[in-house]
């Protein structure tokens, strides 16, 4: 592996995350940001990058791997989607390169033949996820079933270090507008896991979700809940109906332990979901893995 | 009947409808207020049906009879949700009496056993269904299952004149909330036939909503759809969705025509995705309805 100092950006929706790269892989700095894309105008995203990230990382004179929605067309330049099945191969074969020394790349995002007639798109997780599976050679080979949970939920299947095929569930993004801005808004955070429990097995079939969801005002109206508990329950219904349907859409997943990736607290509510249904899962960092990542996509690219 | 004048509104989540009747059940006037319980504050229902309401219907002599929203906790105050079954009788024998002469009355909710272990409620269209069976003998026996399309879209079956179940769906609002708050928004409003029946299809099943949802990002991203079509393409996921889980829900609405009550464009679209599944529907107006709700009350209770 070309091991020269880079600057790794996960350039995503709501947060750019960089991370000053060492010679040797080590984490020199980092910085979170919090201009994603969604808020930046247009040819802002550029700019930003010259005059704030690559100042504030020290990394005037170093390469730059993006990845993530910055290669989208709410982003910096629309770079492509790579048809599934795709590796990292593919991925370093199609780096999109922006500028001239030290010079700036950004990584494709990836398509797959979607399950309901529809292709499905991501952009970030597969840096991510491949660079997890790349992280331990135990991963290269054989079928893993790897479940990103965030605004967008991805469950991928990757086989001998390929991404065969994946799915997105609009789940984390459902729970934003219905807690915010619906009738079953409500200020409560706290985890309150009996509730949850309750909603992800309320949720067993997957079925007639927004029927269910109409279901915590009604137990709110007639005092079965107190309001604080109607957060957890909504997370619980709408994270339950999620792991129930895995199975009829990517049937490998039901004989598989899941890997997930990426933040923890979220995670746990993932794990404790899949638990409830007798799967097993374990946790893993997601911040060492896009790094991993953009580290391999660098070595394979002789960059 | 006992065929006085009175005032009869309809005080809803997000407007006030009222209507003056005459003597012969006639419309003296009607009006269209824009404060819905959603936007007042504490005591400002009150306020605002004194010195606006009853001034500008010429109401100021009259009976008052309410119903909807207003008897809830976000209303004026709240009033009873009685246990189906119910009818007419057992409402009009809850009315809540707020004032003296001339008196204002505000008609109870209804609640039902509830389908997912949590007991279901309504407001409202209590008074619009009941009417609507009342304006037709042939309707006062029998069977009947009707549909209120809405922001909580109601399916209720109906027995001889008694409210015996009820399921309510935030059907409405996801599409609202999904529309103009998430990456989903769009600024299309017109129909397109196409990508509505397109989405009834993909919904057949009603499962798996939230990765169906993000279909339409990924259509539009890849050029399937043009982003025109996806807010056609939304409503018949969500309408889809409902529909095809109906008939697990209330069993008895699979082999029953569809009685669709309420906003005519909103119950088109319903009888597109009934019809698209081989189930037949009419439309009904509203209005009328409601109207004939609240004079049967009034008549019942001889006020």
């Amino acid at each position: 592996m070309d091991d020269g100092e880079f600057l790794a950006c996960d350039w995503g929706t709501t947060h750019l995350r960089a991370w000053g790269i060492g010679a040797g892989g080590n984490i020199l700095r980092r910085e979170l940001f919090p201009w994603g894309v969604a808020k930046l105008t247009a040819g802002e995203a550029e700019r930003k990058f010259h005059t704030e990230v690559r100042p504030r990382m020290q990394a005037q004179a170093l390469p730059a791997f993006l990845c993530g929605m910055i290669g989208s067309d709410l982003g910096w330049i629309q770079v492509s989607y790579e048809q599934c099945p795709a590796g990292l191969g593919k991925l370093a074969a199609s780096l999109r390169r922006l500028e001239a020394k030290p010079g700036v790349w950004i990584v494709p995002g990836l398509l797959s033949d979607g399950v309901f007639g529809a292709p499905d798109v991501m952009r970030g997780e597969e840096t991510q996820l491949l660079g997890w599976v790349a992280q331990d050679a135990s991963r290269k080979t054989g079928r893993i079933m790897i479940c990103h949970p965030g605004t967008h939920t991805k469950w991928t299947l990757v086989v001998d270090g390929q991404v065969i095929r994946f799915v997105t569930y609009m789940t984390g993004e459902l729970f934003d507008v219905l807690r915010t801005q619906s009738i079953l808004r409500t200020s409560a955070t706290a985890d309150d896991h009996a509730a949850f429990d309750e909603g992800v097995a309320a949720a067993s079939d997957g079925n007639a979700l927004a029927a269910r969801l109409f279901t915590i005002r009604a137990r709110t109206v007639t005092g079965i809940d107190a309001p604080e508990a109607s957060a957890s329950y909504l997370s619980g219904l709408l994270i339950g109906a999620e792991v129930a349907s895995i199975p009829r859409l990517l049937p490998t997943a039901q004989d598989m332990a899941i890997n997930l990736l990426g933040d923890d607290s979220l995670c746990r509510r993932y794990a404790r979901a899949l638990s409830n249904r007798g799967v097993s899962s374990t946790i893993h960092s997601g911040e060492n893995a896009v790094i991993a990542g953009l580290r391999e996509l660098k070595a394979i690219a002789k960059i």
